[in-house]
């Protein structure tokens, strides 16, 4: 199980064909049959309560079981543990936090693909390494299953109203099953390519994202710091080649824009500690392809500094009152 | 003059208040007399030719006579230097490479203040730090003239077709006599505030544009590696969060877009020596003025790099070719 | 520790004292019985001669054949695999190129844990991420053996000098019983705690080489192009406070010191692979503690790009020429 | 040098070689007559004491009239501004704190070269640009005089002890009358080449020295983290290639090494804030002579943060402490 952290390439470089399809579309027909979720912190729960919205019938386990009451009020069934999630369910959404985490989910003592059924849908929308993804996708392969990776974009507003925006990798095949469930949870469903791609493209946009509202931050402070009207300022950049999405839609600034988290003491929006692990995916999946990436990893150690100065429940746009001179303290 | 290039409080916090305006007043609305032009480089030349083509009579110099041979033929009248200018004219442009050769053309033993007339208006448009126009500003206004800063964004081609965005500094009530000439030479024109600002927004928004610039190939890179197609990574980063002017109307990488620079091996566009200037003084400002700018210095460092190995003269997209592995040299 | 373990507690955090050490101490007398060696590259090859050297029988196997023949030819026994050697040797030696070599040579199907005996002692020379480390020590502990870490600083020259430096992280009981073995092939064994210690040790002062040496690199680049004599420079900075070992040492710059790499084109030495993949470990062990390592990064990021532009195998100190602006491209 | 100068070379770029070297000589035999010291800070009284205490009557002032008082009561004579000083004495002496107070003292309304005698010997002991020494350079020889830069490593006890050493940098003919004066205030006088290389080398040396702190405390953070014992990974460090001043003369982590910042709160010692500020100097020659430095910048900018995080006054070895998660506040 060790491997599974890390890149090598004799494990990660299997194909998928094996999987047998007959078996996957008898599954794939089967609409308004049980689904499976695990999972259910503050994103999976909302997302497990759309899918019963839809008319859905959800198998669910959690490892807190005070996490399960509220959906077993609305009358999903609740189980001890992942396996018998698999035991009853043949589609399935896993939610969870980290790497390690899925790792124990899927392939532990109890774990999914100890009861796993031939032909199962597994979708896992946690944020976790890619290469991880791939390991989860050879062992669900060897139980005669599909895995899907589908990280999503959007907080936890966005996964109770069903906004959220799927990544998904995995066979393509498979796609058109996977998106039944996924258009429930989200507005936008979006395939990338082969199993690990959606987490690609999740940790490439949240890369992005950093480095865009910390360059954002310094260019509002220094602009301020050079005279100029900071909502003026925000208006001559998102004209120009400055524009980016943490200039003209989240801007960092208390004042220039209204109704996100600078307006409000940084207070809810993704917070700079969860910026900080999707930059160190971001920084591992760097180093094991042997990738350049400066600013990224730059943005990656100026969120990890917050987090050491209690900024971590705080907005990761607040890396504007990070940077900028305490008046009082400052020389 | 030595001062001119610090960032000495006590110089650059007067204010501009004692000009006297009513002298102002008689010279704006002179429409259609002789506008002066100070510098005919890449840029200079095409600006006075629209001066030329919306009927104002131009007198002009350059410290490179050959220069002004095709300003001449369209009408031009040519002179030995910057104060002659200043003999004749009481509206001037200036268009120069960088901070000493605005000094030199202002303050020299042949510049325009020895010479310049009560009430001129004098409007720099080079890129340089704005506490050297803020002191130009200042030596001007004792001469009884005022100085605004325009520094201009967008390249050679539109300063010929006359499509430049100026962003503007100096006093409000000069503004509009500033905007009659500018307008002939570009299609925006943005009052920024008081003198320096123009200076300051061009710098804050190509320190942005630099940091999205190589944030976009960071990514771009480390997506393509990890599986994605880049096109469709584009896409995915255009509808999200990672949005910036760099990957939705310049991509960096070649066969996302068309008619952008990293679609014919860099040629044109924005050249990587000239990002790196402005980099610098960027850099300046925010040291002056004690803004922690972290990923704007590191952009900085990468352009100044990337100058050192052989990119000086590729367009600032070339970037993501400079963080790309070599497949030949690489391990 | 506890920080090190983060993200996979239940796996990395059980205790070592269930090793009976009573099986351990009757191996640990018989000096001069065979011993195992795995993995007969540049490194490996001449330390397992100094071990021949010093009396020692000698069993060994690589995963290329011809590896092994000049120590064949020395009086080794050849075996197979891994597994072979731990059957008849119950010390052994493992020197890897990488953490997933590692662990095939510990957990694979052929590998050392399948025929260890109880009471055998191994010792991994590799460098790795220390959380590995650790897993190995666990894997091994349950077959009643006992694993430390000790990994080397110092080239191809030290190791077949005997002259490497080996920092040793495990069981302190087991510490004399290692020692006796690491001094016939290096000059320096230091104890550092706990197993994954010696991995963190090598990792932490590798990191702060390449700091040094970038720093170095800046900065006696910067005093040239302000008019300093390059050997006066440094010995400037080797009375000062800006002395580092890579300053006084070793220094980058062509023509200030003799017997380094920087007087021989940067050939030989540390190759700037190497050192990006020690960065890259270094990153790895700081992202999972969330540890900021901002320049330690930033220097990662240099090894990586230089990797990309064809210096992968020139010694890690040509990061000077990397820098320095080539008078014939630079603008 | 020609690089130096890039920017404004007409100003720079004359040679020194007019100086009448005659009348210099004239001054230079006069031992023990009047020597002028100009800025009476922390730094400045103490070394004009020492030059009392050497037997050399001193005439001095400084902006601020009660910073003048302990010297007058050791003998000293006041004067109202610095061409009083220049009026009276052919060798001055010069300590203030930045390039706009340099600029002022030697060519303001009241500046010594109001009033400097042909022959006499001004040494600046300022660390300021060393473009702005070489302006003052040639702006003293116009007058017939000589310029030399010599700023000092060594903080206020060293200036009281006469143990400071000063980098020096002008014609090589007036460094033994330097010296005469220099040696008094300073256990160690290097000459560095022509005017500005002392600048030079102490920009240089404090950068290196920034980057090698800043390293020092990532490194002992994370090995910290790593589970090493602070103490023994110093010692590993100091005897292995990851040595540094930093790491074994100045140790930043509390309760390694005595004596130092580190075991006193960082009391004392060298401000974050005088750091920035040389850090500063280094960025902006760096910039105007187009030299990347990476980690220079980088270190420029984590010095920035912590003065805008309350660090400004804390010896810079504090970046230990600003980098170290808190417990409390961290994830």
């Amino acid at each position: 199980m060790a491997a599974v952290l890390r890149g090598s390439r004799n494990l990660l470089g299997r194909s998928l064909k094996h999987v047998d399809f007959t078996l996957v579309s008898s599954r794939s027909m089967a609409s308004k049959t049980q689904v499976g979720f695990i999972g259910l912190g503050n994103m999976g729960k909302p997302m497990a309560k759309n899918l019963l919205k839809h008319g859905y019938p959800v198998i669910a386990t959690d490892v807190f079981p005070e996490s399960c009451k509220e959906l077993q009020e609305l009358g999903a069934q609740i189980v001890d543990n992942p396996a018998e999630v698999a035991d009853q369910a043949d589609r399935i959404v896993t939610m969870l936090p980290s790497s390690p985490n899925v790792i124990e989910v899927y392939t532990g003592p109890n774990g999914i693909l100890k009861k796993v059924k031939k032909g199962s849908l597994l979708i896992d929308s946690s944020t976790i390494d890619p290469a991880v993804s791939k390991e989860m996708a050879v062992a669900t392969e060897k139980m005669g299953a599909v895995f899907m990776d589908a990280p999503v974009s959007g907080g936890v507003g966005a996964a109770s109203s069903g906004k959220l925006t799927f990544m998904v990798g995995g066979v393509e095949e498979e796609y058109t099953a996977a998106q039944e469930l996924l258009t429930c949870m989200g507005a936008n469903v979006v395939y990338c390519g082969a199993v690990g791609t959606g987490q690609a493209a999740k940790i490439c946009n949240n890369m992005l994202l950093a480095i865009g509202m910390i360059g954002t931050s310094e260019t509002m402070n220094l602009g301020i710091r050079l005279g100029l009207d900071p909502k003026l300022l925000a208006k001559i950049l998102n004209m120009s080649s400055g524009r980016c999405w943490s200039s003209d839609t989240y801007n960092p600034v208390p004042g220039v824009m209204e109704g996100v988290p600078s307006g409000n003491g940084y207070q809810g929006g993704f917070g700079t500690q969860l910026m900080a692990k999707d930059l160190g995916l971001a920084q591992t999946t760097a180093t094991n392809t042997k990738t350049p990436v400066p600013l990224g990893s730059l943005a990656h150690q100026i969120y990890r500094m917050m987090c050491a100065r209690g900024y971590a429940g705080k907005d990761f746009s607040s890396v504007f009152q990070f940077l900028r001179e305490d008046e009082e303290e400052g020389q």
